[in-house]
């Protein structure tokens, strides 16, 4: 049976109708308008679903069930959204809200979790039982899958691998800790690093590389790998040093879990073999067990996460199950 | 009915039939003398292990299996144990040996591991699906338990929580990398900061509370705490910061798994609510979901292990159902 699945970010409510073999047969999306109260953005939601459902031709007896990505602490148990900072949301029953207006079983989980889970059925970490996919995007972002399913704590709020600290004197986080793996290994800490490298050394070609070339503004998390490329040093201690705090933090989660698979995302990700090569030759000496042969004992495998921005969709429509 | 467990040390192989309440019946140890070959220290232990079952009176059709906990990593499906640094094993078919030379079924499993099941089944975790039994001491051992049963990771050597990174450009592990939780909360990272607080404030009174007074070389996992409690300045910014090492990593493991509890054991617990409770009001501010009430989210609870020395034997007994 095809499935809704839906992806409530700060910027878009993107809603998708997906196959059983994770494809999306119609997307429709709509701005989030996120400084609304929740009901206003719920029922947007709402509303979008059916107009995916009636566009989609799809009886709605062949639908099995919708699926919610939302950002923040869920209760997937309960279908409440216990508080989404950049939402607004505190205490937000977002399962029932949009079943009684559509009328389907209705599933919601965090979105990083999510976007494992659709991975895990369809993308970079299909066929394992046991993955985490880390997108590293504003955020970090991460989902555990273990034997299949989202692995979320006794809570539902665990897997925020993003707030575990790596340099507890380090760089305050926006969580009240300091140094959290977030602070060093997302694309807005890369942008950072790379306004800082600029400021100490403003020989390098770094700015030539922003986005708008010479504007400190638009640096983003291109810029430093672009200007590497180009043969630039200081950039390429930057991209060196981002890389390290990657296998840091990748190598804490294969101590921590050793999952059969890693898949990377986000933007960053989109640099392929080039970041995920010194990732796996750094993390190699980082993890456990230096001296036992991979024959005797296997390890993680590191790759590209596959689904791009369809995970959370893809992901939330195969929640329920 | 009953079983055998066996908790192989570095110093001793101790051996205990365990009841179906967790009881141990009857135990007895012999030293490991861990310089000598595998096949040496593996025949002394069958041989323990037929001794207990002979002088315990049971018959042997009574008993339903053996479980080891051994050091090092193990797999915990063929019964080999890859790697154990400090008895010098290399892929040690453990085992077959001891069922072999016992005629019952055998299990083994990571000395830590067995130690959070026998927590789980019988001590301070009982009762709860998820937890995760933290013991400080030489090392920092960790057990996870999900779903009842022992969190192996695909591999079979997961939850090596001892060494996942809290300080990047921290002190020198002995697996390799810098700044691993290990460095900062082991009983022997205590003893270090101890000693470097004395270095650093000879007025303190630290060394009269050494094993022997005034002999640095004698300075333990207790004298920070014993002259704090005697007043000294030092000593109690050393235990505040020690605490505070300990909080670090328990806010990572509640992050990244959100267990139900987590119990602390190791000599340096036997402080009691005089570190558990300052852990726990550090913690409260570390993880996830501050904004949100007790009452929508319930929190990891932190509590001593209650088995002592007694729970790798018992937890090694339970493995294999």
């Amino acid at each position: 049976m095809k499935r809704i699945g839906v992806d409530l970010g700060g910027t878009n409510i993107a809603v998708g109708l997906v196959d059983e073999d994770g494809n999306i047969i119609l997307k429709q999306s709509v701005p989030t308008l996120n400084h609304r109260v929740a009901e206003e953005i719920l029922t947007d939601m709402a509303d979008l679903v059916n107009s995916v459902i009636e566009n989609s031709g799809v009886d709605k007896k062949d639908i099995k069930s919708v699926g919610i990505g939302t950002p923040g602490a869920t209760n997937s148990d309960t279908g409440v959204v216990l508080y989404a900072n950049n939402l607004g949301f505190k205490n937000v029953e977002m399962g029932k809200f949009i079943a009684d207006r559509v009328g389907l079983p209705t599933y919601i989980d965090n979105d990083a979790n999510c976007a494992a889970l659709g991975e895990a059925q369809f993308g970079a970490t299909k066929g394992v039982d046991s993955s985490v996919t880390i997108t590293l995007g504003t955020g970090v972002g991460a989902g555990v899958i273990i034997d299949g399913k989202i692995f979320n704590g006794f809570n539902h709020v665990a897997s925020e691998l993003g707030h575990t600290v790596i340099n507890f004197d380090g760089v305050q986080c926006n969580c009240g800790r300091k140094g959290c793996l977030e602070q060093y290994a997302s694309a807005t800490a890369l942008i950072r690093q790379t306004k800082e490298a600029y400021a100490e050394n403003p020989q390098s070609k770094l700015l030539d590389y922003a986005k708008v070339p010479g504007d400190i503004n638009t640096v983003n998390a291109r810029t430093a790998f672009d200007a590497m490329r180009a043969g630039d040093e200081v950039a390429k201690a930057v991209c060196e040093k981002y890389i390290e705090y990657i296998a840091i933090g990748l190598a804490n989660v294969i101590n921590a879990l050793q999952p059969e698979v890693i898949a990377l995302g986000g933007g960053v990700a989109n640099e392929g073999e080039n970041i995920l090569a010194p990732i796996r030759a750094m993390i190699k000496n980082m993890t456990y067990g230096p001296n036992i042969s991979e024959e005797d004992l296997p390890r993680t495998k590191l790759v590209k996460a596959t689904l791009g921005n369809d995970a959370g969709i893809v992901g939330a429509a195969m929640l329920g199950d």
